[in-house]
């Protein structure tokens, strides 16, 4: 195939044709599922398709809600975008076992951003650092009007820094800055804060210290593990009771914490535990018009911070009580970006009461943390093997070389009981000696 | 608010009544926002719900197509599914710039998928390992139904071992098991064959060993760092010469290469880097119904692989030859899932030329590839601050206190030449002079 120029120019019509034409058989099958999917009003498919580039419909992903998530003693009914079967049903089982325990307590432990420009600089390091020393009331002077903005919402520029890495690459160093973006997700200002700042240290060095300063580049980081909320479920052991548990709640417990465990130790593991939580963050964060990208890159960089990947969340079982506790970064906003542009961004928003960035982190952690701790309870009671219990059985019995009496009674017997190899051998040694 | 109880049961339309109600202000205008995203077509739209649960709409993302991706001599129409501008376009950029110099070249590294038993046994580990050995064959004859239809397929259970974690947990053991799930992405295939292969090990070690072994999970790991693709191009550093980089194709493949190492070594930069990256992995992987949490996941947790989470391309300069790569886990399918069933993941997949998984994966990381080199070219030339370059120069000029014969001299000379301190200063400096 030949490659095509301008496509970009041409119309969204024009545009479907060639692909029907070149990719699809000339179908207009093909071409009327495409076209299904515009929104029935053209102007509203319009501020959908300027979203993004060489649009030509739209990919339409289930929109669902999870009632009764109670946060801080707030009733919230909270709106997931997923295409995956189950996580929304995960969310809603969890959401109500949880609303009879005290619901979910989320906190923010800060909400710091970060920035850097990184740049080349093969003078004397100690010049360079004086210099930044006395040149900082300047630079942070410099870009005061870019964050008139935000310091009038409360935010802004908090902090500015030199760093030294040419221990790690020649001449390498980089200006490190930190920022309160409120409730915008903020990459605009921070990146608008950084080119001006490399700018303007560029101008700075070259003229005082007579050396060539490259800037490499100025943008902000997704990494901010300052930028962090924490929630957690709580309650005594012993109101871990569920009848669908097939456990005593201390065994749950145990089963529960240790799977929890295992995702610290275990790094395959971990991957699979994280992904679970991840699947309640990122319908949350699709729902509201928030980049998923970048809350995944930023919690899973935050998973591997010590050296080994490890999972989220956190479960301790002390002086009798149960506690369950997901810390995560979440640079997230509810101004800015798709949130008011897309209409069911602004919906969502609408139906969380129009949160802060703040209350939105805490929303969104707590379904991360609702959904790890469905996946976790269906995984270490009869959740995910649930219909593989009765084959269990049937092995257990066939091992045993039960007949038919001892397998009705044992079918009976096993039917709301965890069923191990040792439970079935005593019940059935038990009707032997008894005949 | 009190809580409700049912909600599940209740119709879509008495969903979406109890939400405007309770949540919206009873708002008519919300409620058409709501339904307005309805497919037009029922019997679609009911397609759409059951993917999920509590459905009440659909969530419209852009759907985009990038066209001219020339891979492995083939040429492609990309969709990309993604809310976040300039992502296709800096695709769409990149594939016109590698079109030109011989396209993208992608190799399959390997396919294989794991999967994990955790349990629980106290006693002697030798015996465990003895008899896991000895059980070996059984444990595979017991799945072997279970793998049938993979085999015919050309997969199925690769190896299995037991691996002893003890020093980490008190009496943790795993099963560890590869798998080959051909074009699926295989979650089920593998759960299914974990659970019979922890059952009977159970069974086997418990009537063997007479002592307890706690099965905790059985579940598919979705770090898969053997389930790899990679994917790169390559040219003379000298055809790195767009009129756009306003520097020498020596220069810009430096400072590209300085980049790329800046995201090995600083964790920061290496999180925004990624996340670019993702931006186009994940762009394709929505497009085609694929999971885009268990792609982050992975891909995360493989950055993370060596300790320190780092940037997942490489750039080599080396015999006057630029090369740049990407190598990552990719475990999608093009079977199975939501690939057949959403009619836009179906259509994406025929516009592809119905790729099979492997295929696929060589599409992806290209689209992943194309966006790191986009969003690289962009930073380290004028892209991101283009718009400041003017008032960067003007900030030199006032710098110099420059008058305004050398002012206008000055942005005519550098109307379309990089602007450096030094450079700025000596050609006000050769004005000065002549005159």
């Amino acid at each position: 195939m030949r490659p095509i120029s301008g496509f970009s120019k041409l119309t969204k019509n024009e545009k479907i044709n060639y692909i029907v034409q070149n990719y699809l058989n000339n179908s207009n099958i093909a071409k009327n599922t495409i076209k299904s999917f515009w929104h029935e009003d053209e102007s509203s498919q319009k501020i959908l398709d300027e979203f993004s580039e060489n649009t030509i419909t739209n990919f339409a992903f289930p929109y669902g809600v999870v009632p009764n998530v109670l946060i801080n003693n707030k009733m919230y009914c909270v709106p997931m975008v997923i295409e995956e079967s189950s996580v929304v049903a995960a969310a809603a089982k969890s959401a109500k076992f949880w609303l009879d325990r005290g619901g979910f307590q989320a906190e923010i432990v800060d909400v710091k951003k970060v920035g850097q420009v990184h740049f080349i600089w093969n003078g004397n390091p100690e010049d360079l650092e004086n210099l930044f020393i006395n040149s900082k009331t300047q630079l942070i002077e410099k870009v005061k009007p870019l964050c008139l903005n935000m310091e009038k919402r409360g935010g802004g520029l908090l902090d500015l820094k030199l760093i030294n890495k040419t221990d790690l690459e020649e001449g390498y160093f980089q200006i490190w800055a930190d920022f309160n973006t409120c409730d915008a997700m903020g990459a605009n200002f921070i990146n608008s804060v950084l080119e001006a700042l490399g700018q303007e240290f560029k101008l700075i060095t070259e003229s005082e210290l007579n050396q060539e300063l490259q800037v490499i580049m100025a943008i902000l980081s997704n990494y901010t593990p300052d930028c962090l909320v924490k929630v957690w479920v709580e309650c005594p052991i012993e109101e871990l009771n569920d009848p669908s548990f097939g456990m005593s709640p201390e065994e749950f417990a145990d089963k529960f914490a240790r799977a929890v465990r295992i995702a610290k130790i275990d790094t395959n593991r971990a991957t699979t535990h994280n992904k679970g939580i991840f699947n309640g963050i990122d319908s949350v964060i699709l729902a509201t018009g928030n980049d998923f990208r970048a809350v995944e890159a930023c919690g899973h960089t935050f998973a591997a911070r010590d050296g080994q990947y490890r999972g989220l969340t956190n479960c301790s079982l002390e002086n009798g009580q149960f506690r369950f506790e997901l810390e995560l970064p979440l640079s997230i906003g509810t101004v800015g970006g798709l949130t008011a542009l897309h209409p069911m961004a602004k919906t969502t928003l609408d139906i969380l009461g129009n949160p802060d960035a703040k209350d939105l982190m805490k929303i969104t952690a707590t379904i991360g943390l609702a959904q790890n701790f469905s996946a976790l309870r269906s995984l270490v009671t009869t959740g995910i093997q649930k219909g593989h219990m009765k084959m269990h059985l049937m092995n257990i019995l066939n091992h045993l070389e039960a007949n038919e009496e001892e397998r009705e009674a044992a079918k009976l017997n096993f039917e709301d009981k965890v069923i191990s190899f040792q439970l079935v051998r005593e019940f059935i040694g038990s009707i032997r000696n008894y005949q």
